[in-house]
């Protein structure tokens, strides 16, 4: 077993210049999924992922297609005994726009220094590879000690919109004990990072009515309920002034946090000032009794997304708008229910909104959150694997953001996930000058192999 | 005398067709003055209302330049013992968005039924067109039994900023012995009215920034003050569950009203049920204490007039904004003044923003209220001539708009002025199908045609 290991990443070390050269084979295919003209690169991307897994030996293999682009499926399945995992990736890309503020060409991988620049070098290729060239470095020096099914989809940089569905038709063929999903990255170089929860979104669209039409604030002001007044009011009501968000019941379902989970939060190393700066803000403020990285993670938000009524343009207006309107959503954590979540507002709003002003609700978007038991024989693999090759525990994390496939996982095959990829904050991802760190990538093929390991024994 | 009367109404009577055809042909001008693009549009209505000036035989015609639109003026000073009337007007109108409600051409006049419809049809280039078309009844007939100054400026809508100037630099020229203001109108068809006091204006836009650049609401939700919820909370705080507003020192210098005044308005006839049909209201609200018509013309107040931040598209879109903004204007009565009352909102925002955002206050617009004496001559004058045309004592009202050029003219030229428009509430002055009702036009003519007669004797 040892021995095992030991050729593999031998293997891997061996074969560092070939996996760069794949890797970079996959960088230059221009896999930009919202750009309909990329539709052949998009196919071209799915097929050279299909080969990859061909050439590792997997079996029924297949470029599925979909409402939108290609699933990409594979499995290794010869482990007996063995937990079967479900390791995801997404082969497409975002937009490259504004291309001018590239130091080189998005589509012709370039090393600079320990870093290699192209789109999708960290989001989500590199990540990809992490995974391909580990099974690559363990299936020719020796058998699978786990079980393995890939699902990779070309649709995630626009909401995964056929993932659902096509997860939903192949529910027997995905069945599996874990998933795995490396999109994601670590803290800094040297904080080995695992992601094990998500928080979830309830998405809303609020729309206050006052008079039929705009009327002058002049000759009616005073009279009338103002809608943009009243939307202001009830946007102000949602939270106390602890930072509290006061929708009736909100916090009833929201997962209390234990005193180890809270230590080992404190663990992840956090600079304020170098926080304040990053995001430009003259002083930080949630909700009272939190620290900053348990605000960002565990607990449950309520943010205004976006606003608008009346005259906005340069000058003076005098009117009393018709209407006003307000994108409000909620980050939501375990074990909150974003259709919960939507019956409180309707019901805050029933209780506060005056009678002299209508209102309309429309959900736009939701999905509950997601979380990982850090105990789980999967999650403790990746922690072992991380400990091996960096010599560090790793730094366990829960994501502020949702990542719709990992909740679409949970609910639609009853897998948990453990999310570890090996991105940095500073990798520019979505942005022009996207990068991957060549040593942390290596050192993740490493631990990915020592996890698959694990996981096995 | 009774002659002239006569045949100058008899005038304005033959030539209906004439008057309606020149009306047309200014509301065919979109002279909207806030708007950069249409300098050269409101520098023809400048030109057209001198032409019209000068037809009528008035010395001295002049389109004067000013820091901003320019003014027109005119003068007929041959009625020797006679006093001297100062008529006011504007050429100018405000913006027409959304232009998609509107249900014709807002510059392409359109007749239907009994009404005129067209951006400017009330406000005011109908009641421009009441005053010049009596004075060219009378002097088409006979002679002017009074002297008259015309003064037009083409910066009403966004709050006169050059007019002060313009008296200030043309003292002499403009010494007059009261002041005549169209630019209002009746409570009713029915209903003759005269309005002797006006509500002023202090007009802020309201600027709240939060972190640089707008960011992901998952990442960092929970950690950050959002400056859209912030500004929701700063406005919500302006005003207590009793609808008064909570500006430090708002309500000190308002004037009291004397119970003689309150049954004066109380006289005025008001009909619950169909003012909230005619605006489209569930419920009315307002300042406990005091009725419907005190609220909109006694009380001072402070409504939102337009709101925006972050994401207003179709969809989703989860960012915590950068800034968030909102116009905020207060209109306000004897003895308040716009300047104090820019230091009372300065006060609160210091007192009241929390530490977590920036903000910015800037006046875009300020004038005080005004108020005239009812038992003064040219307000009896006025009085009489309703009377004379509307067979019934008019109703003395407080209007809840504000006319900058009043409160200046009792300023800086020690003029009383009187008010009388005959555009009707259901105008939709300074929304989409702005409206003139055309009977009461022609009827207006005949009120000016007598009025001018009276105040003559």
């Amino acid at each position: 077993m040892a021995d095992q290991v030991k050729n593999a990443i031998k293997y891997a070390h061996d074969h560092h210049e070939d996996f760069l050269n794949d890797y970079k084979e996959i960088l230059s295919i221009p896999s930009i999924s919202t750009d309909p003209t990329k539709k052949e690169d998009i196919r071209r991307a799915a097929e050279w992922i299909a080969a990859q897994l061909r050439s590792l030996g997997m079996k029924n293999v297949q470029v599925y297609p979909t409402g939108g682009h290609p699933v990409v499926y594979g499995e290794s399945l010869e482990a007996k005994g063995a937990p079967t995992l479900l390791l995801y990736g997404h082969y497409d890309v975002q937009p490259v726009d504004p291309l001018n503020l590239w130091k080189s060409d998005p589509f012709q991988p370039t090393i600079q220094g320990e870093n290699l620049y192209a789109r999708g070098a960290s989001d989500m290729k590199g990540q990809d590879l992490v995974a391909l060239k580990a099974v690559e470095s363990l299936v020719k020096t020796g058998d699978l000690p786990v079980n393995i099914k890939w699902l990779f989809e070309g649709e995630e940089e626009i909401g995964s919109p056929h993932l659902g569905e096509f997860i939903t038709a192949h529910k027997d063929m995905l069945k599996s004990d874990y998933a795995v999903n490396p999109d994601s990255g670590l803290i800094g170089v040297d904080y080995p990072t695992i992601t094990f929860a998500l928080r979830g979104l309830a998405y809303f669209e609020l729309r206050v009515y006052g008079p039929a039409q705009d009327l002058h604030s002049g000759i009616f002001g005073g009279a009338v309920k103002n809608p943009a007044n009243a939307l202001a009011e009830l946007i102000a009501g949602m939270h106390d002034e602890q930072g509290c968000v006061t929708l009736p019941g909100f916090y009833d379902k929201v997962r209390k946090m234990s005193a180890e989970e809270r230590a080992e939060i404190d663990r992840i190393p956090y600079n304020e000032k170098r926080y304040m700066e990053q995001i430009g803000v003259p002083a930080l403020f949630g909700e009272a009794g939190f620290t900053t990285m348990e605000r960002e993670g565990v607990r449950p938000t309520l943010d205004v997304n976006g606003m608008l009524s009346g005259f906005t343009g340069e000058g003076s207006k005098t009117i009393i708008p018709a209407w006003a309107m307000a994108k409000i959503s909620c980050r939501l954590v375990p074990d909150q229910d974003p259709k919960e979540v939507h019956q409180q507002l309707l019901r805050y709003l029933e209780e506060h909104a005056p009678k002299s002003i209508r209102w309309e609700l429309d959900e736009l978007a939701g999905g509950p959150a997601s979380i990982s038991d850090r105990g789980s024989k999967v999650v403790q693999a990746m922690s072992k694997a991380f400990e091996t090759v960096w010599g560090t525990r790793p730094y366990f994390k829960r994501e502020g953001g949702s990542i719709p496939v990992v909740a679409q996982m949970q609910k639609l095959l009853g897998l948990e996930s453990v999310i570890t990829g090996f991105g940095l904050p500073d990798d520019n991802v979505h942005s022009p000058n996207e990068k991957q760190h060549l040593p942390t990538w290596t050192r993740g093929i490493d631990v990915y192999i020592h996890f698959l390991m694990n996981a096995g024994k």
